[in-house]
């Protein structure tokens, strides 16, 4: 196995985990720093990632009965106000327009964080009958979110994401609507970015602002720590009474109608490197490699063989596969390394040798491991071994993630396993105070409450309250980003 | 031919083309009016056009070599003062941020009007070697330009629009790029909206605001006004020498590259209002049209016959036809007039002596024909008539363009001309002042002047000036929204 000259210029992913993340995102080119402190530079490279995200997603939202649309970024500031938790919650960290057009604005704008209040003002215009609803809306959007420490993709002042946002008849159908998408995210996540995903309900103190319910799921990083990667809401009528959207029901009574939303972003992207990354970088899972095979000829000098490495390209493209063939002048070690670096799934090394004999070598990224391929009917092999490939990382980081989820049942063993990098499955009592002062102590919060709540004890791990039968919850404690 | 209800609630479009612009624009709900001034929202019809727009737009700029990235929207105030045209014409027409996550900002940030500012900023640390030409990159995003009066599509305050921005080696890569570019608005206006398109340079007048050359598509209104629908610029190296972008070339010296950018917007949707609407409201060429096809069964009351249209719509969309079935409780009356109103390309009413005789009716938006197809086949036969449809509405709108761009030479006619809702090409000196005399006095503004400058005479229609051999330009004047 060859070395890779990047292993040197990337900080060591087990001793400085949080330099390494930032050393691949920009020696890969997936994103640069924007002049803005705190913006970011989405590069071609890690957008192409993004817009295959989108792809999956957009086809499974309407799939599922969405409509896309476009709301407007800039809204009274008096909107913010209306619904009481949403703004303690968005208010300190919005970015404000005070000019406009050559002249100071009477009433400031903010930047949408998140669309509900705006999108509420039009629904109340536009809702007034229940053959309005259901109302199945998504919107593919940058926000502005005004953060003190930031990092690419992980948290940045803008980014990009979804925001699917529905008005439902009953709160039944609301809930099973979060729960889908939901459901739809878990799926995006495990079987195109092969990441496992730990699903669960928010506590009373991580709920989104505004909501009576949120779901999330969470993804583990290579120092075990949590990244919220995908959240639904259950939003009840907190929203619909405080814009005063209104509706007349079958029955002719005019009634508020159930709300969700829910969004992904490009933390996701952020979620991927961390998965799968490793000391030569970036790794990435063919299902949304912006490249999946990568050609490299071992040399340039030989016209016959040049051809050949075109032709075969053209042939996987053809078959459907993201091929691409790299015939720069730089050495075929550099490139063996650049696209080691870039996560590219499968790379084919093709020399003259090889040519003679009908066969190209391969080196999975997965693995590093290195084969033979025939050239005979080689597109079926590669797409084979690429569905491998993807089968396999998730595997991998699977047991990862799982051999990381620690029960304990005290506080001491709590802080001193999630401080060694797990998360902690427990017994929590369900209170506030006891989340915030855990919080405050260690920096250790509540990650979600997973739907199977087995083994439930009688005492809680944090504080140590006794729990009577039916009190408490099984909680992932975490640190995370 | 039945009557149409809306057509009553629709402003006159001979008598008021500008109030029946909006209330189609509302009535078929592709946008409606944000909660701050000038501001629009994309409801899901009108997005659905957008989105069609894009894929084409998409997949035309990969396949001529640009990859998608993204660029903060936030930018420091003193980026768009560097360049000093450039600042002339942005600096009325910003928002500017002053406040953010709690504090007032020591530096203030533009909300991006157009993003050649930030972009240079990150050219100048990516692109050091020749090696690192040509960059062909595209962006998709929301930009912000503060107007005094708008109008939903045509003039609003946020609008989505695709950006181009590219560094090449040399001036004649460079034109080249910025006239490629051109054709390929011109080629997705022309035969996907089936709008006529008027291509030609801009004026040192209208050109953009940095540019060296401004070529622009112009696309013409009912009233006979003219919507700058799609610009290219040669940059020239004004913003790479403003932005100190400097690489080494193949001899070893440090040079600045040549650049273009180029960029169409969801005005796009307010071209295609204005090129085919009647006093029925939108008319979509099938080509970009979100439903190509409604089915309307004439009564629900039937189960066979309902079960049947089922079946069709769903062989319909098999074929890849985008078709759709209203089972609604409204009226059939009710649902003609309302997929009139929406544009949609072609209508099938189905009932029950139709379905013995094994035919559907259909009727043409277009034209508001007629006619029968029997049910063996119906897809092709479906196809071809979309086909048809789409053809038909490049011809009906180019014979209107056609008719309404008028030859004259003198002022006189030139203003009467153009006042009474027609285009003028006229022979024009190309004085500045003269151009700009004529818009304070009329109101009237040089569109571009045509690639094909043949006929040109020895006198300016405008100004009455004598032109010597090879002075003046064949050019368009007409009003403008």
């Amino acid at each position: 196995m060859q070395d890779n000259q990047f292993v040197k210029e990337i900080a060591d992913i087990e001793t400085n985990y949080p330099q390494w993340y930032t050393d691949v995102v920009l020696k890969a080119e997936l994103a640069d720093y924007g002049p803005v402190k705190g913006t970011m530079v989405i590069r071609p490279y890690g957008y192409a990632i993004w817009e295959n995200i989108q792809k999956e997603l957009d086809r499974q939202f309407k799939r599922t009965g969405h409509q896309n649309a476009y709301f407007p970024m800039l809204f009274p500031y008096s909107y913010l106000t209306r619904e009481k938790e949403h703004v303690e919650g968005f208010a300190p960290e919005v970015a404000v327009v005070t000019y406009a057009g050559g002249e100071e604005l009477s009433e400031k704008l903010v930047l949408r964080p998140t669309s509900e209040t705006v999108i509420c003002n039009m629904f109340s215009k536009w809702v007034k009958s229940y053959r309005d609803l259901p109302v199945k809306i998504n919107q593919w959007a940058n926000v502005v979110r005004w953060e003190k420490t930031t990092r690419p993709f992980l948290r940045t002042s803008e980014f990009l994401w979804q925001e699917g946002h529905t008005l439902h008849d009953t709160v039944e159908e609301a809930r099973a609507e979060t729960l889908q998408m939901l459901r739809v995210y878990e799926d995006v996540v495990t079987n195109f970015l092969a990441i496992p995903a730990i699903v669960g309900k928010k506590t009373e103190k991580e709920k989104f602002a505004g909501a009576v319910d949120t779901y999330s799921i969470e993804t583990m990083t290579r120092d075990g720590k949590s990244l919220q990667s995908g959240t639904s809401h259950y939003l009840g009528q907190n929203f619909t009474k405080a814009f005063d959207i209104r509706y007349q029901n079958r029955e002719g009574q005019f009634v508020y109608p159930e709300q969700t939303s829910w969004g992904v972003s490009t933390r996701l992207i952020g979620a991927l490197i961390c998965a799968h990354g490793d000391q030569r970088g970036l790794a990435l899972p063919p299902k949304i490699a912006p490249i999946q095979v990568i050609l490299v000829p071992i040399t340039l000098k030989n016209d016959g063989l040049v051809a050949f490495c075109k032709d075969l390209n053209t042939k996987l493209q053809d078959a459907g596969i993201r091929a691409e063939i790299d015939l720069s002048d730089n050495s075929a070690g550099f490139k063996f390394n650049k696209y080691e670096l870039k996560g590219v799934p499968l790379r084919l090394e093709i020399g003259n040798r090889d040519l003679d004999n009908g066969v190209v070598t391969y080196c999975r990224r997965d693995t590093l491991e290195k084969g033979t391929l025939s050239i005979e009917n080689i597109e079926n092999q590669i797409i084979k071994l690429l569905d491998e490939i993807q089968a396999n990382m998730l595997r991998i980081a699977t047991e990862k993630t799982n051999s990381h989820i620690i029960d304990v049942d005290n506080r001491e063993d709590l802080v001193k396993t999630v401080n060694a990098g797990n998360f902690v499955r427990v017994t929590w009592c369900g209170d506030r105070a006891c989340e915030e002062k855990l919080k405050d102590e260690t920096a250790i919060t509540s990650r979600c409450m997973p739907f199977d709540q087995t083994g439930k004890k009688n005492i809680c791990a944090c504080c140590g309250k006794k729990l009577k039968d039916g009190e408490g919850y099984i909680t992932l404690f975490a640190k995370s980003y």
